[in-house]
């Protein structure tokens, strides 16, 4: 068999198992009965491997954050010093089978949701997370939410799912998506529909009144609250796809604010990197611009991307497209693009406008061939640490990720 | 000043005061407690007023499960026999404030929504639905259940929406479109909205355990439980147009099923009739049509179509499409026709792929000169009595009903 028919099967391969999976909703835990072999004092970001000094001013602000939630120093300025003496080490979520959206920085009591597949055990964890503390803001209001939702919020919500025995997500992702979220930048719907799906549960699991309508404050207070549970269905899915031989599609998409990566199928886990992506209208000064405080992208949403979610489903989000900046054939655009570099479509999660499945599996020969300028659906970050979000915005994935990535496919196999 | 100027100042008006309506949910009663002088046996139903024997059998079936439930018959045949000697009255919804959505036949212990406009003091109200009964089947589920909803349910939404002060239903109506509903058809993320709105309320207002779970379950399990909610919004606004002299802006058009008819402001409470359409491609027999036994439409619904919802938002509602039969190009012809035939625009319930407001104020002369069609987003109902609906189509407005309403208008006041 030739190799461009052994990596089309291999590819095959790789996408259907990804298209097998049913992302449950199965708990909520502290990250160290998730992840075995945790240490004490590990943060886990998201992206690739990042040290302290190369971490934008996002990620930076979140770690400080974390270090505070957690009570490892006092101050800011002890945070900051006990991050650079490496007095706490980071890891990268990816290498845990967890996900972080934007810049959390998830450390050992932070609470996450744990989602599993019931057909094959894999499973997969995201942060509870919140717009603030997720972009590098570390003030007190920001720590003290942070220690409230792993506190007290999260032990409700594990009680309530797993009264119900789990909670299967893709039937409300697809309904969220026939709601007009593109599920990355906008999951309102998707947060309603979970809420509505957990109520009756909510009232029988037992729950104090009083913490039961402080907990109902909080989630049904964040339009978003529940985005963190499509992302990491998103990463199951992906996860899925993963280590099959001669695959050439993309199993993950993540930027650390500083480099973004992708990882490949038939590539184990190397990251194949470029630097990460500025927020598109958001880097010019002067006339038209808006305003030069914009960092790079940063978080592990953009895998949401690469399972067909995001900028590719914005055809049927025609409520983002003035918060992105996209007009309507912009919005056709991508998801045309996308099209002319993906493997495979998935039959539940359906984009309403196009009236066909969320496209899957990037393939990494056909992103170079098509010079892909792959859009993401993104948050802008600021560039200093403490500041936040400054809104969203389209940004790009680099061409040269794939090109590197396909070099070494090549270069393993030999082939020319 | 000339009769255009001053038709165009009138309707101005009208359109003004219908933009200035807040509208408000404040309580859930039976009907009797909100309709004032109700006999204790008038049933009510939408559309023009019309007799028994006039009745489609969608209609006569709700009016059979509405006798029932009452309690006033013991069998369906007892309830026809009480309906044809006249043993109860019949009357429209419109006549007293209020609105029915399909086929729902409205009767003294009813549970209804109440609104009102906090500016004006003005009341609304719609009843809780179901999709069965509300399309004419009698059957003793459907008897029960809407025993269930006047006993159990009302009370706990009433007490839980009173314990609030009050919610108000812009909002969650302009989120509900950013969510692709259309608001006529589909009414899901609305539903979703105002149920998360009530959440924190349900668990504080002090409902029993046992009886807010099996609240919680019925409202949830039905996708379009607040529907009403959206319907009654809509007349109220609808009715805050009405009674402007010499204004010719549509105020309410509602179907009784065997006739569809248009209310217009400067002509007080007539209604100009036509025969109540039939849903397209429903109609016909043989190869391409989807069965005969569709009756013509019914319902107060067409007054949501009225205030710019249903069928002219459909470009911001992609997943209805597909249910409605239309395509991406139709749904936009939709929207353009009735920009052609209206007067103004909302500016908080907005449409977000064409980004603009939703079309306020039909003016009959625009109307009658475009020859309208207009397109209604409708439920199919069953031409006999205890059948319920089919399924979702597109109706067509009759442009008779607007001739009759424009010639009314020029003879009352002596134009040519």
């Amino acid at each position: 068999m030739r190799w461009g028919e052994r990596i089309d099967a291999a590819n095959r391969r790789a996408v259907d198992r990804m298209l097998a999976v049913e992302p449950r909703w199965v708990d909520v835990l502290p990250l160290r009965q998730v992840v075995s072999g945790l240490g004490e004092r590990d943060v886990l970001h998201a992206g690739p491997p990042v040290e302290w000094m190369g971490m934008s001013g996002a990620q930076q602000g979140a770690v400080i954050g974390a270090v505070l939630s957690e009570g490892w120093a006092d101050t800011a300025e002890g945070a900051r010093r006990l991050a650079e003496s490496r007095g706490i080490r980071l890891a990268s979520c990816h290498g845990h089978a967890g996900v972080a959206p934007g810049a959390s920085a998830v450390s050992p009591s932070s609470a996450v949701f744990v989602l599993d597949d019931p057909h094959t055990g894999a499973r997969a964890w995201a942060p509870l997370s919140e717009p603030r503390a997720g972009y590098g803001v570390y003030d007190e209001d920001a720590v003290s939410l942070s220690r409230f939702m792993r506190a007290d919020l999260a032990p409700i919500l594990g009680r309530v799912v797993t009264s119900l025995d789990g909670l299967g997500l893709l039937p409300l992702l697809a309904q969220a998506l026939m709601r007009g979220d593109e599920l990355h930048q906008r999951c309102n719907a998707f947060s309603d529909r979970v809420l509505v799906s957990l109520m009756p549960a909510l009232v029988s699991a037992g729950v104090p009144k009083s913490d039961l309508q402080t907990a109902l404050e909080t989630v049904a207070g964040d339009h978003a609250f529940f985005a963190p549970l499509a992302l990491a269905a998103a990463k199951l899915i992906a996860d899925a796809g993963a280590d099959v031989e001669d695959s050439t599609v993309v199993t993950a998409v993540a930027s650390n604010g500083t480099e973004i990566g992708i990882q490949v199928s038939g590539l184990g886990t190397r990251w194949f990197r470029a630097p990460a992506p500025l927020p598109e209208g958001w880097t010019m000064s002067g006339d038209g611009g808006r305003g030069s405080d914009a960092g790079a992208i940063v978080g592990d949403g953009a895998v949401l991307e690469a399972m067909g979610l995001g900028a590719s489903a914005l055809p049927g989000s025609a409520s983002s497209w003035g918060l992105l900046g996209v007009d309507q054939q912009t919005a056709f655009d991508f998801a045309a693009h996308v099209h002319e570099v993906t493997v495979g479509e998935h039959f539940v999660l359906r984009v309403p406008a196009l009236d066909r499945g969320a496209r899957m599996g990037i393939d990494v020969r056909k992103a170079v061939e098509k010079n892909t300028r792959m859009a993401i659906a993104a948050t802008v970050p600021h560039r200093e640490a403490g500041q936040g979000s400054l809104g969203q915005a389209i940004a790009r994935l680099p061409w040269a990720c794939f090109v590197s990535a396909l070099e070494a496919f090549a270069a393993d196999r030999g082939i020319q």
